[in-house]
Order: structure tokens, then sequence, then C-alpha cells
């Protein structure tokens, strides 16, 4: 794995006895504190170094921990009176947020006792509580939210981002999300030297999106010293493809991917089970079939897709899906949890603010030539 | 079905004794002439109503077509001395694409010889060969290129438009697109009453997209005389549900869209051989699930799907896939035969004039209110 540029800040992260500290969000999601809980002790049935700080309604929280064998010892409960629903407009939780367990577990990282946030809950919510508290490293204009697309390479996944964070992306946002996905796929799925590639729509005479010309040529210019590879544009298609690690693209676009993907995702396993429930004999063959179509479902499993990482801020948010079930939680705080150990954060700051630099120089360069 | 206005215009259109003329370019796709005229033959054989204009290399064609009697005294072959290749750039094309069998399909479209042209060939190229030598319609600032989506419908698909004829679109395209597709989906599914959505990113607060909103309120304005329903903003998981018919957006999202789904399909699937060829025993179980597995096949079948349509010029183009077999080839052929049925094409052009009528009106009652 290339080492990411060593700058060490003064430590602003506890360590508790080497081990990893994520500060999680009982309470955001659909089916409330019981499956975070399960999640969480899941995870620390596999991961003896896991500590957590738990954020929400306090008696709650200490009948269903206690429950727990594996979480024995492990977690610091903090009371939160209130919780951000699925409907809360991000405007009104930015202004009456506080004592939110949002707003805690958030905080919980701000103050350096906790390295990654988790939260299952309200996305608009959680990033604009995210920029408020945390604020945007330097260098960054547009905050990314990064997903994990099933594909055919070695790691099992790609990145894509931005996937909704902002519905613009100018071409210096473009070229940030390249670096800051590069370093995510060094530090969370272990890539050496990642594959970049931006997303557009084909190879053929274009009139207009100038930005993407533009970013074409900063990411290409960025490749060398971001140690990483520009394939290129790439397509639609491409998303799960072998060519290329890390997808970049607007907010707009990427939401629309994603939602597209996991839709038809969706809709031929369906059409796979109408299919195998269409006749007795198709239910017969089904039952022998099992173990084959149980590897299929593993290996498109959302659950294990589980966690858009909030990349460009001043300490790492990983969102959970709403409704994620135990597993689901598991998931995002496993990520979590590699990329507070791999130092993620630290070494992302300092590619962006090397990326700043770089972009400075070049414009500088084009200014004078 | 709703009967569209019905404006008969002087008849532009040879009909051979009640039958339907289909232009065809055998040159264009990437297996050849023998695939289309194989495609053809599948398609005559399945309708004793269809007539050809073949386009391409007269020896080559008089062969082929010789040895297929499904075809006899139902081709009238045209020679081209060039062909459009796959790397050829539009603007290329469009001042040296004279004497290729693509421009000779759309001219004899242009002609009122036939009713639908249908070709393999290069996408943008067709496009532009369409625009300049059928020109727009009136009303029309942007043509559309409309695709058919795997949807939970009753129908089986669902339309979405644009797929890529252009990477931008404002309100008003929007709003000739919602016409031209819910035209679409009453000539060529047989919706009657189709319900139209606007693609988005959710129902958050958006800081941008002006022109989505802009759309928004056009499109749902025009529901009421355009014989369509308006169901808002959908998103990308949206696309195979059946809450709506017809997805609009700009070029640039809805290609993107297109092959994010297409890849993804093609993941899932790949996927599921892997899975199936796992094991001596999970081979075993993949050939007692051969039917169903088929029927999986059948129903997300690229093949069945074979068909974007250019909307919005005067004269309808059906684009089949570069690398259709003949079954994909008799898929477009059969979309082609169903619209010069429906006679979609005059049906269309008084939609737009209407929408376009509608939209000045409403552009001048909003000044002067």
């Amino acid at each position: 794995m290339t080492v990411e540029p060593a700058i060490t800040p003064a430590p602003r992260v506890l360590e508790t006895g080497g081990g990893v500290v994520i500060s999680v969000d009982a309470m955001g999601g659909d089916r409330g504190p019981a499956v975070v809980v399960a999640g969480m002790a899941e995870s620390a049935e596999k991961n003896p170094e896991i500590q957590f700080i738990v954020h929400g309604d306090e008696a709650q929280l200490r009948s269903l921990i206690g429950k727990r064998k594996s979480l024995a010892g492990r977690c610091d409960i903090r009371h939160a009176g209130s919780v951000v629903t699925m409907h809360d407009k991000p405007s009104q939780v930015v202004r009456k947020g506080e004592g939110s367990s949002m707003w805690s577990t958030i905080e919980s990282v701000k103050q350096g006792e906790a390295q990654v946030a988790v939260s299952c809950g309200n996305t608009g919510a959680l990033m604009a509580l995210s920029m408020l508290r945390l604020r945007k490293l330097p260098g960054v204009n547009r905050p990314a939210i990064a997903c994990l697309w099933p594909s055919r390479n070695p790691q099992g996944f790609n990145i894509m981002l931005d996937v909704g964070a902002d519905i613009r992306a100018d071409a210096h946002d473009l070229l940030q999300y390249a670096l800051m996905g590069a370093s995510y796929a060094r530090n969370g799925l272990g890539v050496s030297q990642p594959r970049v590639g931006l997303l557009n729509v084909g190879t053929e005479e274009h009139k207009g999106r100038s930005e993407l010309k533009q970013a074409h040529d900063l990411i290409d210019a960025a490749a060398g010293s971001g140690n990483f590879d520009y394939v290129g544009f790439v397509e639609g298609g491409d998303l799960p493809s072998s060519r290329v690690d890390v997808i970049v693209t607007d907010g707009f676009t990427g939401n629309v991917a994603l939602k597209t993907g996991e839709g038809t995702a969706k809709l031929v396993g369906d059409f796979l089970k109408d299919a195998f429930s269409n006749s007795i004999m198709s239910k017969f063959a089904a039952v022998l079939a099992m173990t084959s179509l149980k590897r299929l479902q593993k290996r498109i499993d959302p659950r294990r897709v589980n966690g858009g990482i909030f990349l460009g801020l001043n300490g790492t948010v990983v969102k959970s899906h709403g409704s994620a079930d135990a597993t689901g939680v598991s998931a995002a705080i496993k990520l979590a949890f590699t990329l507070a150990k791999s130092g993620f954060q630290d070494r992302l700051a300092a590619r962006v603010a090397q990326g700043a630099a770089a972009s400075a120089n070049a414009a500088e360069t084009g200014a004078s030539s």
C-alpha cells in the first residue's frame, strides 16, 4: 500500500489503549436503536479493538447494551434528548438540532474523542450538521458523498463520488473528488495505485459540459503527484468495470446513477424470484439451486456495501442506510473502523492540501504562459 | 386508446396496398448486412403487412435477400456505395455522408416512400444526418432519443428520454420531451393515459437546477390538455417502477442512467452465471433451473428492448443497437412497424404543435398577470 504523505498534526484523537473509538448515532435509523445496538454488538464480537461512544436515549440504550455481552465495558453512553427524523429539513436541523443524538454524534468527532462518526439518519440533515460542526477541509469547496459499487475488481467494489452531497460540481471540485476518492480507495479498499475515471457520455464530439473537459485536464495533470492513474472518461456501463477503481462525477448525476443501479439490481432480483416461483417444477429447481442463489445474493447484497462516506470535512462521517438492519449497521461500523485504523482523515487532509497547491500552481503557470 | 388529434396533412407516405414500408440501413451494424437481412426475414415471416426498402451494397443484398423466402417480392433494394462506420465523426458524415446507406435510408423517409427508418449504425452520425435531412418539427428545439426500460408495469416497459441526443435540456425542452414521450407511450406501448415523471434527486431542499423546478410547473400545466398524468419528480430507483410510464430527463443524465442500468443488469447476470458454475453441484442445479433461468433471461433480454427512437423530427427513425443480432433487428423493425401503423409521426407532430402553442400562451398569460 502506498503511504500517504505523513502530515501529523497535534493528535486530535483519543486512542483508547491503541483501540479505535467510533461515535454512533443510535437513534436516527428507520428501525430504531435496537437494530443499531445489535449491529454494534456484531462488530464488537468480530473486532476486539473497537470502542463506542453511543448517542441517544440513555435509559433505552443502557437496557439494550446491557443485554449484549460483547459490548460490556466498551460503550460510553451519551444521553441526547431529541432525534432528527427522516422528515426534518436540513435547514431546521441546523437551527434547532443541538441536543439531538445526531448533533452529539458529530460533536464527539469534532472534540477528538472519536475518530469516525456513524449514523443511519437523514442524509441531508447529517451532511448539513457535519458541514456546520466539522467545517470543510481547507482547499475543499464542495464536500462529497462517496459510495461503494459492486464491481469486477479484485477488491469487489469500486468507489463513486459525489452521489448527492451537492447537485453541482465545477472542474476544481471534480479534481478534489478525484484526490479524495483515490485516498479513500487506498485507505478503505487497500488499492495502492487507484485508477480514476471521469463519468461522461461517450467519446463522440460534445458541444458542452465544458467543466468536464477542464476537469479532464486537471485530473490528468494531478495523477502523477497524487499517486493514482487517470484512465480518462468512463461511461455508465463502466461503473462496475475492472478498468477503473474510482469514478468521479457531480452529485446530481452520481445520485441518479446510484439509485438507477440499486433499482435495476432489485428489478433483476425480483424477476429472478418470479422466474423461480412460476411453477412447481421451478420451485423444486429453486430448492436445488439454493446454494448458488444464496451465493449470488451475498454478492449483490446491498447490506455489504452499506456506508456512504462524507469526504472533505475535518472529520470522517459514515452514513449508513436508513433502513439498515444489524448486518448493515455492522458493515458501516467495519468501514468506519478500517478508515480510522488507517489514519485516513489526516492522509486525506494532506492529499487535499497538496492538490489545492498543485491546482493553484497550474492556474498560475497557465496564466503566465 | 385515446385518439390523438387528427391533423391530416397531405399524405407524405406511400402505402403499398395498405401495408407499411420500412426503410432499412443494411450496412451500419457491427455484424454486417447478413444479420440485418436475417432480422428482416424474421419480421417478414411474423408480419405479412411489412414491406422494405433496403439500402446498401446491391450485389451483396441481392444475394442475401434471394436466400430468404419470406422476403421474396417484399424488398426494394437501393444501392449505396459507402458505409458510415462506428468511428466516423458525425460532423464528417454530415459533410461527406451523401451516397452512404445511412443517408439513403433517411432519404426514403424524407421522400415519403417509407414511414419509418431503421439503422444499426453509429448513433451520433444517424442523429446528425436525421437532423440535417428530416429537420426538426416546428416547435421542437432539441430532438430526443427515447429508449424502453424493462419495468414492473403491465406493458412491460417504461419510456425514458432523452438518453443522449443532446447533453443539455432547458425547461421547454423537458416539456417537449414529456409531450413526445406521452405520445410514444400511447402509440408505441398502447398506454391510453400515460403517467409522466421528471427525473430528479429526491425531495429534499435543493439549491439549484432551476430548470427542473421550471419544467416541473410547465409539465404539470400541460398534463390536462396533453392527455397524460404528471406524477412529479421521480428518482433513479423509479425508472423500472409501476408508478410512472414515461421518465423525462436531459440527455446527459439519461445516457448515464441508461448505461448504468445496462451495466448493472449485465453484472448481476454475470454474477448469476458465476454462482451456478461454482461447483459440480451448482452446475447440476443450473440444469434443473434452466427453464426458470431462461424465463429470467427472456425478461431482461436487451434484444427485446432494442430500439431507441429519435423524436422531434419530420420523420421517425429507429436506432437499433450496433451489436444487435437478427432477433434484435427484428425487435427494432417490429417497433418501427407498430409506430408506422399507428400513424405516430402525424400524431406526434400535432401534440408538439399543440404544446408549443399552449406554452406560448402560458408565457403570455404569465407576462400579463
